[in-house]
């Protein structure tokens, strides 16, 4: 392909992203492909002339448009919010057109210092101080994982210079609740501290850490001659965004030297918000930090933003420097190589500078704003409904409710019955909802928040629920 | 913005990404920004109001451009090629725009299935049978500790489901070149082997990995009472693309029960061409292996493509399974978030399915075989030249050189003329070299192989490097 066929498909190629946008309310939500469908429809073999791109909108279309499940339609309501803003998309075809390898300060200067100011912008209007510097990772998971690795490395006196978590007597352990995301108890197994020193304490009928469960667990594990290592602290779990008491876990956090990590991958966009910061407080006296912009802050997929407290310490855990990498200016930049996993790096930082110039801060507090208002609404609408119940506190935008007819008290009825509503309502390709279990229950989940997604439309989802609720 | 206005900024970006394409041998090769400086074009405050995205531009040409080292750009000779081809933006542009998250198989099953065939594609034309699986990962970073991982989990009986690394007296052991990438010291540190139990192999005198260094290593590691895990081959060091010698070291693997992962992150794109195949021997007895196709392949980053034997053991080790997470399919399908450590997932293989569809078997093959032929021309004349020393074989497409002038025997010396030698050529902004440390003698890289490098381009390099290492 040369530059003027690149500029002319290029065009053409945004008429169809565009084009798609538009259409975005006509596609069913949740794709109806079934398992192999796609596949099927591609050769088994790869293509061995070149050229073969001129018709790859048409199959773009007939191949990969079924098996699509549409994230940015107004009627999603699943799992959680993951838009790709148009700010974003169009940063993205600079990344891309650049195609610059952001893993040292050298490699591309301004990839490292426009993120290093875009994450500083983004900690302003968070309200976290100046102690906290941040960086980019790909998913919480990722940064979990590095966080977890830090606090070995931290309790353990850098145990990875020695012979690592091998041949020693130490038992390192690890806190979280419950209703921690599993991302958690993955990073805690992939960093070594193995499963019998992960210690998942109960939550309260809100669905938060039970703080004198904590306690009574780090005892025992003293007692026990274990060494605590890592807090997790969630603000905003997966099933129901339930808020962990953090101000009281940074005192314990305190108290028995542990790491305190805070996974706000979800409800950490919200702390853009004044009125929502107390849902963290206390924040200041963790060691790292991790949300998402591409849930909730129409920055695509992937910016996930990992603030720590101490990089010089991430820096050492992390960091290598073998001679094919050295530059001359090492002692004066950062090199963001050594702050994650990954060695390479993409430039993604002009994702969330753009959809920041685009959105501005009250562009973006006004979009969660109403988001946090039509989950207010669908509250107060399943609260004065009869049938209905609500199983957790709604403090963002999630919600976990179940329909319970009249006269059914068998939890596996009652479970199937509402896993019908919501496979008919995912069938029905005009809205799509996930379960989860909450403390044995089955529930729906109903998460708001897409960019597209208004009033009419979740007014448009409940009257469908009690509409399928009705019918079984 | 609405859909109008971007489809008018869209048009806009990709004029000037195919602008910028078509005016790359313009610009200074590596960025001439001085530590800080685009930071301070920057405001230090992120913007209060919305709109703010009509000249980004402008600012772009005026702001970030500056620190752009221009890794596609025909006199780009450091590190390695990472290029992104005009299909590869293409393709993200519906990645970008679709906005989709391919975590599970539900969550788009074309992102997993177009994933599944691609990869599947990729395995044929790089000659490997059918008992390999492939999955992206975003770096071969992140794939070697992956694999690591795994190795970690086998040797010790799946430990991560009891204590872990901890409180045993296991001692298990990671072997590797001392030419090995510093991605395979991390990873090793990162999954909690502790430096003490790594050994970085003594190489030959072409930088291969020393079997009978290796042999000794492991006899007396046994003798100790320790316990060898997992064998790193690299097929293509980083520094000279170096060539561990892997037929034997499958032998010394099956006897050992070493998990034998093989680090073909550069050199792996090579084995499209059946003539290299020879270099790596022996690859069928791998348990894994990773390429990175945003290398040598014209895939932009990220796309580093990982193959295994034994997919049920990675899901084994990197699956979760949370009740928010499951549906009705997971039986039959992949979800890829099981293969690797972030949940979520970009729709990357987008990426790889353009550019073989626009470039096909043959004119990757073309490419590969020019950059190959280009690289054996200029090590024939660094050969005849009087005054040159290569320092290395050259397998593919990496040179590592040095200038020595009649009578100059101090390795101090040759040091800073070498390094003045290359310091020069970057500051010239018409080629950018990196460099190397090789047996403690320091030595100029020539990495060859950006889409754009033509022989002319080479013929150029060689002209300036003559030129250069003549006036000082």
């Amino acid at each position: 392909m040369n530059n003027d066929e690149f500029r002319e498909l290029g065009h053409q190629f945004i008429d169809w992203v565009a084009d798609y946008r538009a259409s975005l309310p006509l596609f069913p939500v949740m794709s109806a492909a079934k398992p192999g469908a796609i596949r099927a429809k591609l050769p088994k073999t790869p293509p061995l002339k070149s050229g073969g791109l001129g018709d790859i909108l048409k199959d773009l279309d007939a191949t990969v448009m079924p098996g699509i499940t549409h994230w940015n339609h107004p009627g999603f309501f699943a799992y959680f919010p993951s838009n790709t803003s148009y700010a974003s998309i169009l940063a993205d075809i600079v990344a891309s057109g650049l195609g610059v390898q952001g893993m040292s300060w050298q490699t591309s200067p301004a990839a490292t210092e426009v993120e290093e100011v875009v994450m500083d912008w983004l900690r302003q209007m968070l309200g976290l101080s100046g102690a906290f510097t941040g960086v980019i990772h790909d998913t919480a998971s990722t940064a979990t994982l590095c966080a977890l690795i830090c606090a070995r490395e931290k309790t353990s006196n850098f145990s990875q210079t020695r012979n690592g978590l091998q041949g020693g007597a130490s038992k390192l352990v690890v806190y979280a609740s419950d209703q921690s995301h599993s991302s958690i108890e993955k990073g805690a197994l992939l960093a070594g501290f193995g499963k019998a020193n992960l210690r998942l304490i109960e939550t309260d009928k809100d669905h938060a850490l039970r703080v004198d469960k904590l306690l009574a667990a780090i005892k025992e594990d003293v007692a026990m001659g274990k060494l605590p290592c890592a807090l997790v602290a969630c603000i905003g779990t997966t099933a129901t965004t339930a808020v962990d008491p953090l101000k009281q876990l940074t005192d314990i956090a305190q108290k028995y030297r542990l790491w305190l990590h805070v996974d706000a991958a979800m409800a950490g966009s919200a702390m853009i918000l004044p009125e929502c910061r107390w849902l963290w407080e206390g924040i200041e006296a963790a060691d790292s930090m991790v949300l998402n912009p591409h849930k909730w802050l129409g920055t695509g997929f992937d910016l996930s933003a990992y603030y720590v407290k101490d990089p010089q310490h991430l820096i050492r855990v992390m960091g290598t420097n073998p001679s094919y990498l050295r530059t001359a200016q090492d002692d004066e930049v950062k090199n963001f190589r050594d702050w994650g996993i990954p060695l390479g790096r993409r430039f993604r930082s002009l994702k969330l500078w753009f959809v920041l110039r685009d959105q501005g801060i009250e562009g973006l507090q006004a979009r969660l704003r109403r988001d946090i208002a039509n989950a207010g609404w669908l509250k107060d609408q399943v609260d004065q409904a009869p049938d209905w119940e609500r199983m957790a506190p709604v403090p963002l935008q999630t919600l976990c409710l179940r329909h319970v007819p009249k006269g059914m008290k068998d939890e596996a009825l009652l479970r199937a019955h509402n896993m019908a509503i919501t496979e008919a309502i995912n069938q029905s390709g005009r809205a799509h909802l996930t379960s989860a279990i909450l403390k044995g229950k089955k529930v729906i989940r109903v998460s708001i928040g897409a960019e597209s997604t208004e009033r009419k439309d979740v007014e448009a989802l409940w009257a469908q629920l009690r509409d399928v609720a009705g019918k079984f």
